[in-house]
Order: C-alpha cells, then sequence, then structure tokens
C-alpha cells in the first residue's frame, strides 16, 4: 500500500497540530496505512513544542521513503515556508507554499507515487490576497486534475453520508440555481463513487424534497413536482436506485438513514445539519469526481485555539481512515 | 392534580391505539398522571379488538370521575361518532366529533376541569370538506382561547428544543416572508414560556441564522445582517439572554445544544431536521402562546398503519408527560 499525501493546510490554523496527533495515534496502533506531510518541518517542530504534543519528526526525498520511517517518526517533505507564522493569524507571505503544498500533493498521486490526498484546512483569504484564483481547495484540485465537470462534495460519517446538489451559495441562490440537470449530474457522480470507492455494488440514493414535507401536493412548493421528481424518474431509468423526494426532517433519523446508502440533499444545511447533528468530529469530506482520492477533515483552521494543542484529530484521522479504504478499493 | 383531558383525533387514524397503549403504561408505571379521553367510547372498544390491545374501557360523566377510574380503565367522556370508521380511511361525516371533541377539551381545560390538552393527531382535509375554517389545529385552538397573536410551534425532547419562526410554507416563502419582527415576538413568546412552563429562570435562546456558515459575513447571504441581528439586539435590550446568529450546521450536536434553553429556527426543516434526527420517536409538539397548556404528539394520523396496533405510542406518551409538568409548574 502507498503512503498517502497530506498537504500542510494554513500554518497558522491546527494542522500541524492535528497531523502530529494523526501520526501518534497511527503509531501506536500500528495501522498499515502511512501518510507523509508536505511542509514546513521546522514550523511543525515549533508546532509540537507550542502545543506540548512530543513527536519525532524526520525528513525524507520521496514518498518511498515513508514506509521505513512511519513506524518511528513522522515523515516529512520538507518544503520551507516564506514567512515565519504567528499561530491563529493567516499570513499572504504563506500563501504561496500552501498552495504549492496542494500542488504537489496532486503530482505524486498522479505519478503513482501515493495513494491519496488528505488535505489540511486552509484559510481562503488569504489565498485571494496572495492572487490565488480558485474558490476553493475543490476547484484548484479539479483544474490540476483536468477535468472540466465540477467535482461533487460527499460529508461521510460511519451512520450517514450526504451530497448536497448547491452548496457554498445563500439559501436564496440555492433555491434559485437548484436544476434537474444538476441533481441527475451529482446523483450520478455518486452512485459511481459508491460502486467504486466504497465497494456498494448497487447504491441506494435517497432524494430529498426542498420543502418541508417535500412540498405535501404541491401545497408548499412545487419544486419536488417540477425539478426534483423527474431527476428520479431519469435516474431510474439509467437503472439508478434513487428514491425520493423524501420529507427532509423524517429521512435522517437511525432507521430511515439505514434505507440509503448516501442522501441527496437540495442544499448545504439540508445535507451538514444532519450529518453535524449526528457525527460532529467523525465527519470527512470526500470529493467525488476527480480522477484521484481526497479526502479531508469536516473543519476549518480553528485559529482561535490554534496552537494550544487541544485541536481534536478524530476528524483527520477518520479523513485518513477513509482515503486509504477508498484507495485499496479503487486499485483492488 | 386534575386530569388531562385526551381529544380524539381522526378516528380512522392511530390515535385509538396509541391511547390505550399510553394508558396501559401509565397504568402500569402506577404513574401520578391520569387522563380521559374525549371521544367514542363504542370506537375505542373497536380499536382495542382490532388491534389487540386488551384494554378496560369505563365511561364517565364528568373530568372529576377520572381519578378514581384510571387504575383499572381507561376514562371515556362518550361522543358517539357520526358515521362507522374505516380504518386507514378519514370521512368528512365524522368531522364534527373530531372538532367537537377539541372544542370540549378546551372548555374543560377553561373551566378548570382538567390540567391541559393532549391533541391526538387529526386529518386536515376532512375537516376542510366538512367546512372546517381554520389551518390546523393550533389557530383553532387560538381562537377557541379568544387570543389574537397567532401561537408558536415548539418541538420538544428531552436534549433538544426547537421553535420554527416560519412554518408550513414553502421554502422560498419562508425567505420571502421572514421578518425581524416576528423573530423578536416569537422569541420573547419562547422565553417566557421557557420561564413560566419549563421552569427556566433565566432561559437561553440560540438564534440560528438562515444561510450556510450564517451568511458568513454577507458572503453568502444577507438576511443574517439585515433580518436576523437586528433581532437579537432587540431581544438583548429587552434582557432576553439571545445569542447569534449561528452558523445552523453547528448548532445541533451535543455540545452546542448544551449551551442553550430553545433553539429560535428560521424554517421547518432547520428545526425539525436536527430533532427528528436526534430524537424520532420521543420529540412533543407544544403550543405555545396559548392561556393554557397543549400538546401534542409529533406525528400525524398514520393511515397507512392504523387498526394494524404497530403504532408507537412513544411520542404520545412523551407528550402526556410534558403536558403534565408544564400544567404542574403553571399553576404551582
Amino acid at each position: 500500500m502507498l503512503p498517502l499525501a497530506l498537504t500542510m493546510g494554513d500554518p497558522a490554523g491546527v494542522g500541524g497540530e492535528i497531523t502530529l496527533k494523526a501520526w501518534k495515534a497511527l503509531r501506536s496502533a500500528a495501522s498499515e496505512t502511512s501518510f507523509f506531510l508536505i511542509g514546513d518541518a521546522n514550523h511543525l517542530k515549533s508546532c509540537s513544542r507550542k502545543s506540548g504534543i512530543s513527536a519525532s519528526i524526520e525528513l525524507i526525498e520521496e514518498p518511498a521513503d515513508t514506509k521505513s520511517v512511519f513506524p518511528t517518526a513522522l515523515p516529512v517533505l520538507h518544503r520551507p515556508l516564506g514567512a515565519p507564522v504567528v499561530m491563529g493569524s493567516p499570513d499572504p507571505s504563506n500563501a504561496q507554499s500552501v498552495i504549492s503544498s496542494i500542488e504537489t500533493a496532486v503530482r505524486f498521486v498522479k505519478a503513482g507515487d501515493a495513494a491519496a490526498i488528505v488535505t489540511n484546512p486552509i484559510h481562503k483569504q488569504s489565498l485571494y490576497q496572495a492572487g490565488f484564483k480558485f474558490p476553493g481547495h475543490t476547484e484548484y484540485l479539479a483544474s490540476l486534475a483536468g477535468i472540466s465537470t465540477p467535482p461533487v462534495m460527499m460529508l461521510a460519517s460511519p451512520s450517514l453520508r450526504v451530497v448536497p446538489v448547491t452548496v457554498h451559495v445563500s439559501l436564496r441562490e440555492a433555491l434559485d440555481s437548484l436544476t434537474t440537470d444538476d441533481i441527475m449530474t451529482i446523483s450520478l457522480i455518486t452512485a459511481e463513487a459508491l460502486a467504486k470507492d466504497f465497494g456498494i455494488a448497487r447504491p441506494r440514493l435517497a432524494i430529498a424534497g426542498l420543502n418541508p414535507h417535500a412540498g405535501e401536493g404541491g401545497a408548499m412548493g412545487h419544486e419536488e413536482a417540477s425539478i426534483i421528481a423527474p431527476a428520479i424518474a431519469q435516474l431510474a431509468q439509467q437503472g439508478i436506485d434513487a428514491t425520493g423526494p423524501w420529507p427532509p426532517d423524517t429521512m435522517f433519523h437511525s432507521a430511515a438513514r439505514a434505507s440509503y446508502d448516501a442522501a441527496i440533499c437540495m442544499y448545504h444545511d439540508q445535507a451538514l445539519i444532519p450529518i453535524k447533528t449526528v457525527d460532529f468530529d467523525g465527519a470527512v469530506n470526500v470529493t467525488l469526481g476527480l480522477p484521484f482520492v481526497r479526502t479531508s477533515p469536516d473543519h476549518g483552521t480553528a485559529f482561535d485555539i490554534a496552537g494550544s494543542g487541544v485541536a481534536n484529530e478524530a476528524s483527520l484521522l477518520a479523513a485518513i481512515a477513509l482515503a486509504s479504504q477508498m484507495a485499496n478499493r479503487r486499485n483492488a
């Protein structure tokens, strides 16, 4: 099994700390999964000191060195930062290093030197200030991958997978931009990924309604009939097991969750409220539709606690475990 | 302690079954809480036979007879139905009996003969067909109570209380109709009820944002700044402990829930998704702002299973327990 490539994320955030903690956890468990970090080894050592996390760090020359180093030290492909780091204060002077870490990870995974990419949280505003032209991680990865269809965001936890059709737009814009085509495209990409990366031979998709009670026959909104139901009918014609539109409030309790493999949701919070309510620390962000596997923890840079040693590595560990499983299945 | 008045709900639904099961559960537990049903005793006996729930049923003349009867039989204030019942098939010929049961319950609670009202699920369409002029239970109760401000719907479970500001309208209409005034009014009614009926001296309200990430400083929607924040500021001026607008996806996990007594939500599913995900069977619908206590189970008539004996009485039992607690506090 190839190692995973971890990106550094914003150096002023919790990425360093949770990476150190994740390495210790995997080493203690004698896990078969290994990873290397693409980042500044000196900064990581500083994180280790500041946050009181004792961990050995060792520079490696190439991803292939990971396996031998991992049992005794966290392997780092050293890429020096452009400026000193003040924990909690993002600095555009380091934006190029942050971006370069992502670009390097993609190069390794495309070359077959890394099994998958796990990205630490970035701070978009600092990147924008330094001239970064992409809305976020996902679009940048799609560009590096050379694909034209936009990738799809899934949030996955042990008990629930959700995929929002509209994502980082206002609720009003979500209503205005929801289309049958997008529901179709995203459902197809999700079904394909569930089969290829999650080992589910015949994935079951639960398509959410948009309105209360899924519109209650048109009394509380028309989008179920005009936009969502046509997508479900087309998916069925293509042989996809897609059901709905389901009343959004009754599709996420434990018995309901057992009836599908992923919920296709119409807007950000319809997807994110249930998964973060059910599994706040363990949810993983997975990008579907890329030619390689990419996951990330489902939280941000957490500047308010960065450097204090209290950051929770659970989501990064879950992201590492899921990336490893997905890469194994894809390459099996 | 006065008995609770239970309304019959739609006789073709699960109301009869869950009432029988709830009586058995309370009797087994030797509960201090007692109730009487306002409905057709013969229909209830038929429910008992059909659904295989053995329960004694005894006619009473007035609410005061409840206490002596309850340990041995379910007390029924007999009100004959207008037409025979086919389980699962609502019949407008019985609408007047359904409505009359609600009206009678209100009369008893206003006269001081019942502690509170617990309503079984109704089927609105059958009532409309019979000329019922109110959108639902809540509006009818408000009219019987003689109040002009619309009552407020709270969903309450042991770990979460939610109050939607907009309720049974399409998501688009929820966006179009959301106002600072409504957020204010509903928050004030909620805070007052938490103090008076839930025994929380200084209630903490968490006010949800509307958009992903609560708008992220305007990048994903303006309603947090233009509509919600002004309401929070006004509430603070009135001495209410109201915080927010909170990002909707991170305010419902268990640690977050511990930081407030009720979440004020901007639309139906923002409130209903988290509570039904967390506690599908145990959530109770509570009407705030009425001059008497009224709760109801948080489910409908369930015509598809009515008469089969499989209906779950958990939500009705929770509604009975909460009504009893609220009435005790209000009368203490």
